[in-house]
């Protein structure tokens, strides 16, 4: 049935069958054009009212936009059409009518919210422009999984049906499992960290993650993809390393790979890979940097947690993406390992875009005592993880990783101003269809 | 960290650090051996108990067996090595110590039943011919999405809490959603064909869909990896092309790539990428070949589903992939399209492995009326589905696809006796943890 030709590859000279939706009308009395859009482009089809059959003028231009048509006819060459030639119809197959009123404009002549755009998201993927963040989407995803075999790392699925959550249970989604209480998952850390002790050794993960976060902020979703990598033998320093590279290689791939989707977005000028080594920051320095722009009303102390504001300066002030190492152990995860000569310091780290964080990372506890402990310092039973703790008694490496937001990624790559438009159906507080 | 060298590389005439687990130690007196095994494979240290210091002796032989242990020494060949060369240490130090005591023996000199294994993935997973599955089942996963890329279909993410399910309330997990109930979705059926109406055209998916199916089987899970693909302008035989094309590209990257891992599996010999085209059967032929075995206590007759014992009398019949069309209407779902000239006669299929489907797909029904039609036969209430099909009123292409299990695919591919010896940590009605 797909014997149709592509309107991007319908060339002077040919007979073709172009297929795909009715974009525009244009009637200008004895001459009239139907613009066809299919996925590669657009095609302008010419009606010589006089010189045509009047039922073929008819089914032609009395077609409601957005319908699906199928037109056989000859290609011209056509210095004044959109893309150099013309069809001129011997048939035209309506194929899928439309309804005459759309909720929503596909020619992007008429703006809409938001939300109508979430509601009609087949409509609104329809406009170039929306189309092409999904095409970067898929491109992002391609280069990173190609970027993390190059370091030798496997991919693995770990399950988002979970009996308990990585960090407690108070942003869990509750499930009944065949009675049993579970919960969709809110992180692969520990199952990641299992692999590392497997023979495996070095893995990744990029799959969906749930968090039911009570904030509807436009950086937030209660359902998300999250890119997960995870080595053995790895400390800190060379998981950021490991990160930089592979955020890098999702720059490079969409450069290399979606000219055309970022001339859509109207990027083409202003999109740059990053280079160079992303700066390392301590904690304290990033405090005193913060501070020292005087954009906060109060000066942040060493154990505060920084508050978005003071990203923002940060961010402004470093204007590159950029790593925030060696913060303070009591506003870190337990399974982070603190650094071996002070207790007080983590091998966390963050890495942040200049408007806002990115990925979170660090080593991790490998000792199974001190883990155990540390379940116990944050109020978590051990015991109720002893599926994931019993493996650290049977040979496990030291290790570290990172999880990096997949839709962060993609919007501050493209400076959208919404998370929820890196997402075909995103999932928040009020969005549940479709 | 991980400035070790990996065992496979470790060249004599090198001093080199090799880190990873402590396989087996033998010690015959005078001289004694460690065997160190790390993800690329094992290597000997020796030790002359006579020449060496006391205390490196001491640490090396008498640290458990699955140990983490870091070993620097100088690399010599040795021809009755397991690998051709060994390791004199110079140091030794212990990462992480093992208990003596092993839930499940990673050596598998000690068999242990499928139960235990999953419970101590980590340690199961030290063993070659476990670790070979996953990194089979990673090359099937990349070589899949290659060959969609190849077929122009953009790879698309969507959403696993929903609120209402694809075939209805049977088999859904319920989920409470702030307040809310949801579930989790059990196929991206309906959100994949939305995309298809929208400017993508063609799309594929990777990700986890999740049954509330009671039964627990071999073949059955209830998180499971779903490959699907949709695409506008594609009939059911050209889904089956593409299905085709997808189902030998993962064979053909296996075998391209994955020889070392074949060959833990001890298949080596006998894997083999399928060739040709699949046959394809009507679901009238299969039956009377079915019939024809005599396998069967019943004969089937028309509008029968095919039991089990029919699929098994009927791939050993065929011996290889193979499709079954044409299948009576009503034994498909609703929004699988009839024949335009028999609507009795659906344009649904399944692709069969000799041993199980692996395969369900068909041309989509993409008219309003119909759509809604069928909503209301099958028992659900259109309103409900509203997001989904409201769509189908704004030019929505005639359009095929199908869904594929990828663990399954996997399963089957290397014969394994339980689909839950394909996924690092299975759910089912019992297993809810690790």
């Amino acid at each position: 049935m797909d014997d149709r030709t592509y309107t991007a590859a319908a060339e002077p000279g040919e007979t073709v069958t172009v297929a795909g939706w009715v974009h525009e009308i244009r009637d200008l009395g004895g001459i009239a054009f139907l613009i066809l859009r299919d996925t590669t482009g657009k095609i302008q089809v010419k009606f010589e009212k006089d010189e045509m059959d009047d039922d073929l003028v008819e089914t032609g231009l009395g077609v409601h936009r957005e319908s699906v048509v199928a037109v056989t006819g000859d290609v011209e060459e056509e210095p004044r059409a959109p893309t150099g030639v013309e069809v001129t119809p011997d048939s035209l197959d309506v194929v899928a009518e439309a309804d005459p009123e759309l909720p929503l404009d596909p020619s992007g002549k008429v703006d809409a919210d938001l939300s109508t755009r979430l509601d009609n998201r087949t409509l609104d993927l329809r406009k170039d422009e929306v189309q092409a963040i999904f095409a970067i989407r898929a491109e992002v995803l391609r280069s990173v999984r190609e970027a993390f075999r190059n370091l030798d790392a496997t991919e693995i699925n770990t399950p988002k049906i979970v009996a308990t959550g990585t960090e407690g249970g108070t942003e869990l989604f509750p499930i009944t499992y065949f009675g049993q209480e579970a919960f969709m998952n809110q992180s692969p850390q520990l199952f990641k960290q299992l692999m590392v002790g497997s023979g495996l050794e070095r893995v990744f993960e990029i799959g969906p993650i749930f968090r039911a976060e009570e904030h509807n902020t436009p950086r937030h979703l209660n359902e998300a993809t999250s890119i997960d990598f995870e080595s053995a033998f790895y400390d800190h320093t060379e998981a950021m390393d490991a990160c930089e590279t592979v955020v890098k290689a999702a720059y490079e791939g969409v450069a290399e790979n979606c000219q055309d989707e970022l001339e859509a977005l109207g990027l083409q000028d202003e999109f740059e890979a990053p280079e160079g080594e992303f700066p390392r920051l301590t904690y304290e320095e990033a405090i005193e940097r913060i501070n020292a722009t005087g954009e906060l009303d109060e000066q942040l102390v060493w154990g505060d947690d920084l508050p978005t504001e003071g990203e923002h300066a940060l961010g402004q002030d470093v204007g590159e993406h950029y790593f925030i190492t060696d913060w303070p152990s009591e506003i870190k995860p337990f399974y982070i390992k603190d650094h071996d000569d002070d207790e007080q310091l983590s091998t966390g780290f963050d890495m942040m875009h200049p408007t806002m964080e990115l990925v979170s990372g660090g080593q991790r506890e490998h000792r199974y005592d001190h883990l155990v402990d540390g379940f116990e310092q944050q109020g978590l039973d051990p015991e109720q993880f002893d599926y994931y703790t019993k493996m650290f008694k049977y040979g496990m490496p030291p290790h570290a990783g990172w999880g990096l937001g997949g839709e962060r990624l993609v919007m501050t790559m493209l400076g959208l101003g919404n998370i929820r438009e890196a997402v075909l159906f995103p999932r928040d507080r009020q969005r549940l269809s479709p």
